[in-house]
């Protein structure tokens, strides 16, 4: 049986499908209660979260589901960034904020939640953690294992998936180039490896014992059929879900996944860190000063309002419309019927020889 | 049966596993042949061959074999290169021709070979030809139809696939991100698409009806199985049969292919043109100048002689060690013993179930 991985078991999960822990409000206690209930693993994009919001949310999907769910959290990064860099990318963001009518000047400054984000894991029987942007330090390492929580890590290249295994994961995700939104490559890591989904699971699976689930274009049944064939046991997915009923994105981001043809384009314009999404005017013209940037997250705290004002108004130019190189194959459906086509479609491709 | 696809039928072989046509010295007739007696495409990488050299191997392999096989050529496309670019180039190159004691100046003039290419193809009962860089001419692709020849086109995202489709190819391989060695991208598309194999060919498949063959990243019978599940009726494989016994291939690059652990890089260093290697010192040191180099193939002429001295005076760094992002997976044996292992385990993936 496909499903029955170590991983599935280790997650105390039906079918080893994990929903991507996307954040920036795509995840809503309904959406993550939906895919649990059905038997895969939902997971709350706690990223930009405020502890508050995040008990608010855990405590929600303890209402709507008794079965297995995740949060993923962003781990934090060391960051410097020059009055000079701070100063060229106000520059640089006053002609959209004129576009849209922002009056107020960004700040940018990031606030620190990751210690109280751990807090509220523990204190909340979540069942599962993942972790993103690298490794948590030894002591939250240690005191989450000690509460039970099943830990799960993510890696972009083989020695991320070492690190991750040496430092006490259950589980790492492997995320192919294909992904969309950011990039969860270490800060110690040189560049952002951009590994296809084909060569980097059956890489790892050769360099680490604890399970490995794959990541990066993967869209349906076809693409879970072949993730596990390539000895991953299970897979994550985030763009499948963006178009979902459940899912708190933006409607005129769903219809930009729905509708658009154009192929991706990795961008750091949004947030100071690579990331996946469908091209548009801010992405094109910010192309040639990206790498003058503030660094993450100081960049993502510059673009918020103006993704938030841009959704508001309707305008898709400066939204940040993160999507994996799959996304033509998103289709809008609830994500419980989603789940269980994907379960279907899986058994049928690995169960037709 | 997992081998009995349609584009299997059409190239009457007995798997769907085709050896790509690396160009530069790297397939041999031998190669070639041995591949071919084992039920799978061998192909004579043409692209820089000499018109003699390619009728040569052309009967050569037909002494070696009576099954079929295919030569694959480069469409040339246009280029133009100004006085300054070269000038540039030539100045950028001297530091490392000094290192390798190289007194002369490389013309980097490119012969104009493909209408020689097909001629042979034509007159030597060429049972396949493919091609990479784009579509022929609907003169040459009428003429080839005529004399029998099955065609094989290449494509780099979906719309690619479809022109490759609407001009008449019988078949399309689909080149995932992963691929090592040159991108075949259309001179007319815009960008280099990087797409990794797991999105790239679910989608293809969606959008053509002509076969569709996977090829990037894939190392042995689990790739082969996970390429099959997505959609695709067989592969490409090229980097896992580069260290083989017959594969033409520097001892060093062999070596190198073998026992590194370094991941790719794609670079316009060698050729102009953007292609995936292993990274060394000539890569690295001209990374900034990357934008300014002359097109392909003027680049690619006036490293020539550097490449070769340096592969003769054993040294890697000046090397084009081309590589697929799956190279760790690749092992030292004869080609045919490669065929025999990959159709075992493609079977057993799929049989297991």
């Amino acid at each position: 049986m496909w499903n029955k991985t170590k991983a599935a078991k280790m997650l105390g999960i039906e079918y080893p499908i994990i929903q991507a822990g996307m954040a920036g409000g795509i995840t809503t206690p309904e959406l993550v209660a939906a895919i649990s209930n059905q038997g895969a693993l939902g997971s709350i994009g706690a990223g930009y979260m405020q502890p508050a919001q995040l008990i608010e949310h855990i405590r929600k999907i303890h209402q709507l589901t008794d079965k297995p769910f995740a949060v993923n959290v962003f781990v934090p990064e060391e960051f410097s960034v020059s009055e000079e860099q701070m100063k060229k990318a106000h520059e640089l963001l006053l002609p959209y904020q004129k576009v849209l009518n922002i009056t107020e000047t960004p700040e940018g400054k990031p606030v620190h939640t990751f210690d109280d984000h751990i807090d509220a894991i523990l204190k909340n029987k979540v069942p599962v953690c993942s972790f993103t942007f690298g490794l948590p330090s030894r002591s939250i390492i240690s005191k989450l294992k000690k509460a039970g929580v099943t830990l799960i890590g993510t890696a972009t290249n083989v020695e991320e998936a070492i690190k991750n295994e040496k430092a006490g994961m259950d589980i790492v995700v492997v995320q192919g180039s294909e992904a969309g939104g950011h990039r969860g490559t270490f800060p110690e890591t040189v560049g952002y490896p951009l590994i296809g989904t084909v060569s980097l699971v059956p890489e790892t699976v050769d360099h680490v014992t604890i399970p490995v689930i794959a990541a990066g274009g993967i869209m349906d049944g076809k693409g879970i059929a072949a993730a596990l064939t390539l000895g991953s046991q299970g897979v994550q997915l985030g763009t499948a879900f963006v178009p979902t009923y459940e899912s708190g994105a933006d409607p005129l981001y769903k219809q930009t996944l729905l509708e658009g043809t154009e192929e991706t384009v990795l961008t750091k314009a949004f947030s100071g860190k690579p990331a996946r999404g469908i091209k548009n005017r801010f992405i094109t013209e910010m192309r040639t000063h990206e790498d003058m940037l503030p660094p993450y997250p100081v960049q993502n705290g510059l673009t918020k309002t103006l993704r938030k004002e841009a959704a508001k108004q309707g305008n898709p130019d400066f939204m940040s419309l993160w999507a994996g190189q799959g996304y033509r194959m998103a289709r809008k459906k609830s994500a419980g019927e989603l789940i269980g086509q994907l379960v279907r479609q899986t058994s049928e491709k690995l169960g037709e020889r």
